[in-house]
């Protein structure tokens, strides 16, 4: 008994493979491959000494629940925590309204089991996330694409596919952003363009997710905490469910997130996790609780604004000197990624292949639109390898844009 | 915008809800309850010690990879040690077969998501554990229930609703059990019945779903290990799909379980799980895997095995002494459960009622059971309360049972 396809389900037949985590199986297989493809944090930037201290502490035993299965809403006073990072960026949230989730993947996935049935179309911006992209399709979700310009979504676009969709008989309830920093392009999204946005949602009877993992990580040349302000902030009828993460700003090997919601919708949610994992981690979010409440991330976050953006110059000036313009970008204003507009006629997979022979890689820019596009694109991620090896790809990646492959010789 | 039920997908609209996790919301809001609800590992069995100083080892920043995002099969040493533990079990798996999962819940929602269609008919044993009902409901499933013996699952019983199923159209794929120390039963399904259950499932073409979370923790007065053998063990041709854990042989506010899998379902399980949630926490997998290697569970599951065949007896002699003929169930050989018959009349809701104003609670029986009955039940978990509380409880259960509701007096 070899073939087990007559078993599958819809979504098993059809599930969407992470680009981003396949590319990671390559990574881990090879060695000495300098790697821009993951959005992984720095490691050096994770506070060991003081994680390693609260471990100690809170595996004393003195708190048996410590390592004992936990609510499925999540750890009481770690939502406490968490109303009060919430109010640090002016969202107002009733405890009642987080829940608590094992990282915030697990809230898109959340997200797409309670409110997508299969055949609903979800608006996503063009290119969008690919992990969000995954969680909704395996719900079966048909995904409508929206331009972006320099400041984020296409408003005007936006409502032209909502209507569209409609009349052809589409069930659109949901739009799926990243304000901050957006993943992949880095792009941050206009004040007025939020303030219209909940407009527009109200207007068109639309939910809005607002994933938000960046935020925190403007990098202050050219970007300010003001421009960050959560859409989830003004949101005063109920439209917006808001994903954020610890993941960034603390360490992502401790899986926890959270998301806000209205009341009876986080209801959902929690019941919907409870067949999922029963609980997130109890230990990890025990140590995430503490070191929050310890001050940890107040103090972290500071010195990964200043790493991200020096890395950020390491890679721009590596890129000009290397490369010149053979490659196009926007000035990344904080996260972790540049977003590349590569040369005339070069395709985003052949050159993967090419970079992987010269042992560096990225994501194609193709993983991240649902319409089939951006083959003229590549997303590099600067936050996880040093300066030294961030050079050292950029010098291996300007030697495969070098060399054409047979096929574009052979085509021009 | 109060009502957002028109946003609902279909399992938004019918999440099933678990009676176990809600009556873990309610004691954690009430004080002094004695809980016999959730099935919960005793806390003073966690070997708190080791794993201070396991945590504090790993996280000392030798190596970066403990705080960051790991590969979604699961941290590659660990996935080792799995194979180990299971060959310990007699059951031959290779590397590729192994997924790391959040928890054996997870392996439950994986399975769900991956091979139930909605609609689709699974089979269950009356009563069946509800977090493999919730996770496959919530896939939209159909449940056929089959009676059980005193040795388990009844195979003719079975076979019969099988082919009613298919005759009447229905797409019967998946047999869930939990062969040792059932949940909620507490039953050990019989081996030469394990056998028997291999040939049917590839007679009738159906993959058995095998949940084995208790079989380690058998009680050695009246089991031994070789009537433990996983079905997985004797599985030539792919039939099973085997869940294990370690959140009752270690901690499970480690959220760390695994699926063994025929490798072409292993690979769609881990796809699967990258858009569910990336991957089990990084901190916890290396602490299991150390803890493991290091040779502390091999050491803590004799001690576990007499801490509950003694919480067991507890239980048992006081149910004796303070209930005597007004209860009756079968003698536990392993596990964390006690399932118990109720005297004629009495109802297990309207039961649970009085005990809840007595301050104990436990799980109503009808929670277990998919076709609306076993309201003549109720499962008592023995596992985590400690001996005065164990007796304290049942005195308080016997109280309940001497109150009769009015509805029920009024009805005779």
């Amino acid at each position: 008994m070899t073939d087990y396809t007559r078993f599958l389900s819809p979504m098993g037949r059809q599930l969407h493979e992470s680009a981003i985590r396949r590319m990671g199986t390559v990574v881990a297989r090879e060695k000495d491959v300098v790697s821009f493809a993951p959005g992984y944090p720095d490691p050096s930037s994770f506070p060991w000494d003081e994680l390693r201290e609260i471990a100690d502490r809170v595996l004393s035993g003195a708190d048996p629940e410590v390592l004992q299965y936990g609510a499925t809403r999540g750890y009481a006073p770690l939502i406490e925590t968490v109303v009060d990072v919430l109010s640090s960026r002016d969202i107002a949230a009733d405890r009642d309204q987080v829940v608590i989730t094992s990282g915030s993947q697990q809230g898109l996935d959340l997200v797409s089991r309670v409110l997508v049935a299969a055949g609903d179309v979800v608006l996503v911006e063009l290119p969008a996330y690919t992990g969000a992209i995954s969680a909704f399709g395996n719900a079966q979700a048909r995904f409508a694409g929206v331009r972006q310009d320099e400041d984020g979504i296409n408003l005007e676009h936006l409502d032209e596919v909502c209507q569209r969709e409609r009349q052809a008989g589409g069930r659109v309830n949901l739009l799926y952003l990243v304000p901050n920093f957006q993943n992949p392009t880095g792009l941050l999204l206009g004040l007025e363009k939020r303030r219209r946005l909940l407009e527009w949602a109200g207007r068109r009877d639309v939910l809005i997710i607002e994933d938000d993992p960046y935020g925190a990580l403007y990098f202050d040349d050219v970007a300010g905490e003001d421009e960050t302000r959560a859409i989830k902030a003004d949101d005063d009828d109920g439209r917006v469910i808001y994903l954020s993460t610890f993941s960034k700003t603390l360490a992502p090997g401790l899986r926890v997130g959270w998301m806000v919601a209205p009341s009876s919708l986080a209801d959902r949610f929690e019941t919907a996790k409870q067949s999922v994992d029963l609980t997130t981690g109890s230990l990890d979010q025990r140590i995430v609780h503490e070191a929050t409440r310890a001050g940890t991330i107040d103090r972290v976050v500071p010195k990964l604004r200043a790493l991200y953006r020096a890395k950020r110059d390491v890679l721009q000036s590596a890129l000009l000197a290397e490369i010149g313009g053979g490659l196009s970008w926007t000035h990344p204003k904080g996260g972790f990624f540049l977003w590349a507009r590569l040369p005339a006629g070069v395709d985003d997979r052949s050159l993967l292949a090419r970079a992987l022979e010269q042992r560096v890689v990225f994501v194609t820019g193709s993983a991240f639109y649902v319409d089939g596009s951006g083959h003229d694109r590549i997303r590099l991620s600067f936050s996880a390898p040093a300066p030294e090896r961030i050079r050292e790809g950029v010098r291996r990646l300007a030697v495969a844009l070098r060399q054409p492959v047979a096929s574009e010789r052979a085509t021009g």
